[in-house]
């Protein structure tokens, strides 16, 4: 495909970049084979056609399978990034170049261009919003009322912008239906899980070369992100504690072999600290205080605000670079706190994100959350909605098929007894 | 306590067995702190008063100390068993004995008997039902409609119970209010996987004191208990294959890290086969045929049906018990199977079922629901509700306590934060 | 076979409970395929044709197949218990009555009694002694100097029994061959380590019926046993911290995940305690007073020395028997502390000992020593010697092709190349 | 420090990199205590005042904390690439320009390059080499007789290097002293197993970002390397098949919960295989035959030939590079295999090889072992040498410091127990 990029507009680094992208993004490829054949069925039912639709996600090659697909089934879409250091600019590139989709997203981009971005979006005038995060979502309900009519409906797979959501609908303002893809099992068990797990050490490793072996790493948060990172953690060899708001999960942390313990009391024994809460200040002044010399901090929940950065700058010397996307803050006290991507999505700034076999599952449940939208278009009350159970099921079927792997079916002598209840002891 | 036992209509081993029950019930309360403040509490407050309540229960040593708050709280309780292989005698004893409470439940009881304790129970014409495999329930349904009126609801902790209480409602039947146990996160997070995972494994050492190291274990279903039960047989060195029809358990099942298969796949490779399925004849004539020389096969799931023993009679030369509990078909075709338990329940039928800090939830969540159910009387519709999660929250929190671990509380900026959707990127 | 029981002197329980033996023995013989080999083999080659021998073990139906492999040999043997809690006394009866083998064991016989056994074996006048924590070797050595002529040489597979002849021989005292079975890898990498690490944790299961998950573990030692032991713990879900003595050990233990803490730090924080040090009174006086109130202490050493209990004795207002094994003890503080199988081996005096299919390997390693030792009678300085790496390797090939596994073998031109040096980068 | 340099023979990439290398190996000092107070030492007692050194070792931060420390001790040091691949260009420069150590390496250097670059090294007349493969010693021994009189003895770390050692015992070429550092417990338990097994898969995941979680992961070989290797893609979610050629290895990998297999069985079922065996054409062309499409293929073991690369070429329509270092081979039957690394090292070759933790223990054996050839000068016999015991205690002891740990210590009552053999039963 040659694209005539004098007619498109885009904000990327470099459509120079377009040649390793697209080798990665064929890469990525090998892993979503339920994305594929979904794109593969779009291609030939186009149930976007006609649609304006803004995506914005990590700007990641498996994100560039979820707009190929949308645009392939005949959606016209705008992509921006949801995260300004998350952007891997050659797939940005390859994105523009190769299939001519508008992209406006730079690795590192300051605040200014982010939020610009993000108006530029908004003007695409959207029937559907793809958000990651919800900053979309609060920017049109903040400053683009007048826009909220042509909305069909949004999408969130983030447990952060489902939080925001949910605010949102208490406050009144969620007057447009939002499907909840963050409440697919094919997305929480195992993007949440395994991938955030995997990628979050990843991304430690990568910016830090540390052995976890025998290392004391402090997860705070035991949601299905924070059960991933625990896990895996333990399973690089490292002791995980954990630090919970809620008691259940706190309980269930305990039962999984892990210790409990509040934030002050974990601080002074964390080698590594990994916050994935969805809240704010989860490390903050109080904490780094009792950390150890040289104790390493990195957040991977969705938003930057997780760790008290700027508590942590007050009382620094000095900071300085120690290896890529690490910084290390000498402090006043003469011990030093190491910082992994400035607090961001660790897994999105020193590493590549979620592997794409989870990122399939997720994006095939965004693309079918958008179908979902547009069939049922002014039949969906206002407020949050599931994705269908037939769709989640849909999925799991899909990706097991393409790993090969078979199930049971029920014999009609099973099927007949779990419909009955009338056979006991 | 002293009791006039001619006064008191009970059927039971020996009652002699009171003293070794009592010293047994007092060690299970070591690890029951959330019931014995419960059983405090309902002592004081007695929400129980003049209600006639029938409790259909394994009859453990954890079982005694729900039957006891229940009593504090004044209820007028009759105890039956819910299976007729789980029964303690000693248990049983010293409930009669030193407590005063009617008790229906010998272990090894026939089929005969077991139906005449349910009927003795209906006699007792209860306004409280608490059901495990929903066997009074479903009686009451189907000989005893004129006592419905009595009734103020049903509660019910398997999930075995819960899918016959679904087809019960699909049927038209449940004009009553039942309260789904199971739901409660601290039940079915820790009695269903860490309970189950524990005894079951406890249940197969006991009675084959095989090594479980090296074997190949397969765990048919991986709901809840069947998580459990394949968690820790991995735990315990055992290379796992779990079997299921449900497509999401299946993903579920592979990423962390078991191989899934197919039963007719599974059972040629199998050294200990273990059914958690809820449904009926998952090991069946084919798999028999194919199995190893030597399979140990059992069942965790409620009803002893999800093993065809009928079919696997058919084939045998001879039966002969090898271990207690545990019997060995020597088939015509020259290899043995080895059974535990009659296919029953084998962490009751060969160990001593769930341990007591599990069942602390457990049951303080039954004890919990029924209080609910009488302060709500009349208010709630027929059919299925879940526990209220205060409820929930407040047992997770008071067992907490008792292990001494403290969480975090939210700070006033993070509560306002988390009740926010404006701030963002 | 039918014995004539008035022509053999024997000292057991009860001959009458021979059945119920032989059956568990048969049952046992499953798991052996090893030793069944080595037996069918002894009984065509008759190694031990004219040989006395006095083995000193547990009396479990592992150690019968041994006996049974032995005197199949040709040897005269004498079978004695190696600790007095941990005979099974049908085992003990079947030996006698079906095998012909005279059994001097009775569980729970006191120290005069196990003392006077040891002179009865001793006045068989051994040529070879299996001996299992060296008090056989011990008192041979200190009472019956002049019998030492008679003696081709011994075999001991107990860590600890290790320890004592390397003690002997430092005094000067070992003045015959010992063979080191302990040092086989097919027997301390899986008895030690995966049959004590099992057989640990059933034992305290049994005792206790207490939930793993969730608790905190301190394992005292982390040798082999120690390893398996902390292993297993935290397979179950419990946090598990290692105490130790030796740096290396101890660097291990933190590389593999675990807490490593001196015992005094550890004991306010363990809700259960194993010993497996091989040493004397690793949890004392000190240690008692700062643990938790209901404390669960055991010990899966060989000897009941690990445990200072005349200690907790004296600290002690009550001591109660709470549950079968387990002793609690009412300390004056007001706190108590729970003890099982009154500091011995908790495995083999709360549950069975090691599965037969450990066992398997580190008896055959038994057999296959003493047939080395006449083999190689005159010709094996005094001292310890280590079992040869072909019967090692012999024992493992014979495992495997039981188990049904295969592995692969070099090709040519990998033996070359592994033979070579002179290939390089 | 100012270096001279051009007074210094080197042969570097870029001497303009020592400052992101000086950088980067500062980072690495903070997790290498151990060679730190080594180095301290050496400072001040000056052991190898006079001593021509030859390190041939991977050219990576750790390394260069061995080189620091050498001449530190007063080596006249020259340092070479022991693998074509690993050396960090970064840290080559900053070796030379920071600290004046004569380094000859460059990354991806051709096989002329580095054989001349041991030629050089070999020009140094060295009186100990610190070998790493025994390169560097087998080129002396063939080509260089008449330098054997100036060798005081050599060093070697890896088990490659290791069996080519013994290799040329057996051929009677090995005339001096060699000491086996991967014999010290503080070494292979640490380095092999952690970093390896770290390592290994963080190689993998930077190559390809692929999921970890649910794929089946061949590794081939269960030494110390593919331990560690299989402990930690099950630690990540795997299911991990064993390929072995040693029975007692077989075993232990079936008991720790693994599928043990031929190669030939194993590899349909692949995802990603691993090779960690020092043998040859462990994975070749009738195995390549068998794969599934898209196989990744990798290698950890020492020297590139475990995998039959020519062999696949040959199959192969065309080779392309589908991400940094990673290869895909089309072949001519359709399916493809990705190849990553050129089949090196893949942890040198994709990652950073060992994380400083391990290696710090590691390179304090290196240097320990080297001052214990000097102070033994001439006493030796030619041949192999393990580490004293004392070195490696005082190693683990000075690194347990460093983390902050503590370990118990014998009472004078243990003591005398534990060399004590009276006390028994």
């Amino acid at each position: 495909m040659t694209v005539a990029l004098d007619k498109l507009k885009y904000e990327i680094k470099d459509p120079a970049l377009a040649t390793l992208g697209k080798q990665r993004i064929e890469w990525a490829g090998r892993e979503m084979p339920v994305l594929r054949q979904i794109r593969d069925r779009f291609a030939q039912e186009k149930p976007f056609a006609g649609i304006r639709l803004v995506a914005c996600c990590h700007v990641t090659t498996e994100t560039a399978h979820l707009a190929i697909a949308l645009k392939a089934g005949g959606a016209d879409a705008v992509l921006i990034a949801s995260n300004p250091l998350s952007t891997q600019d050659d797939v940005a590139a390859s994105l523009v170049v190769d299939h001519g989709i508008p992209v406006f997203a730079i690795k590192g981009e300051d605040n200014a261009t982010y939020n610009k971005h993000v108006q530029i979006a908004l003007d695409h005038r959207p029937n559907i919003i793809i958000d990651d995060g919800s900053d979309v979502v609060a920017t049109l309900i903040q400053e683009r009322q007048n826009q909220i009519a042509d909305l069909i409906g949004t999408t969130e797979e983030t447990t952060t912008g489902i939080v925001r959501l949910q605010a949102m609908l208490k406050d009144g303002v969620l007057t447009f239906p939002a499907v909840n893809v963050n409440d697919a099992d094919t997305k929480h068990f195992f993007d949440n899980r395994y991938g955030t797990g995997q990628s979050t050490l990843d991304g430690i490793v990568r910016a830090t070369n540390i052995l976890l072996a025998g290392k004391t790493v402090i997860v705070a948060g035991y949601g299905w992100c924070g059960k991933g990172t625990a896990l895996r953690a333990r399973g690089m060899g490292a002791n995980v504690i954990v630090t919970e708001i809620d008691p259940i999960k706190a309980i269930e942390a305990v039962m999984d072999g892990f210790r409990v313990l509040p934030m002050a009391e974990a601080a002074p024994q964390g080698d590594i600290f990994i916050t994935v809460t969805g809240n704010k200040h989860v490390i903050r002044s109080e904490h780094f205080d009792v950390m150890k010399d040289g104790a390493i901090v990195c957040n991977s929940g969705h938003f930057d605000i997780e760790i008290d950065l700027k508590s942590l700058k007050s009382k620094a010397a000095e900071v300085k670079n120690v290896r890529p996307f690490t910084e290390q803050y000498k402090l006043n006290s003469g011990k030093s706190v190491v910082v992994i991507g400035e607090g961001r999505l660790v897994n999105l700034a020193a590493a590549e994100g979620h592997p794409s076999a989870v990122m399939d599952m997720s994006f095939a449940n965004q693309a079918m959350a958008c179908e979902y939208l547009v069939k049922n278009k002014g039949k969906l009350a206002p407020g949050l909605h599931s994705i269908p159970v037939e769709v989640d099921q849909e999925i799991a079927r899909l990706k097991l098929q393409a790993m090969g792997i078979s199930v049971d079916t029920l014999t009609p002598e099973q099927v007949e007894y779990i419909n009955s209840w009338t056979s006991g002891t």
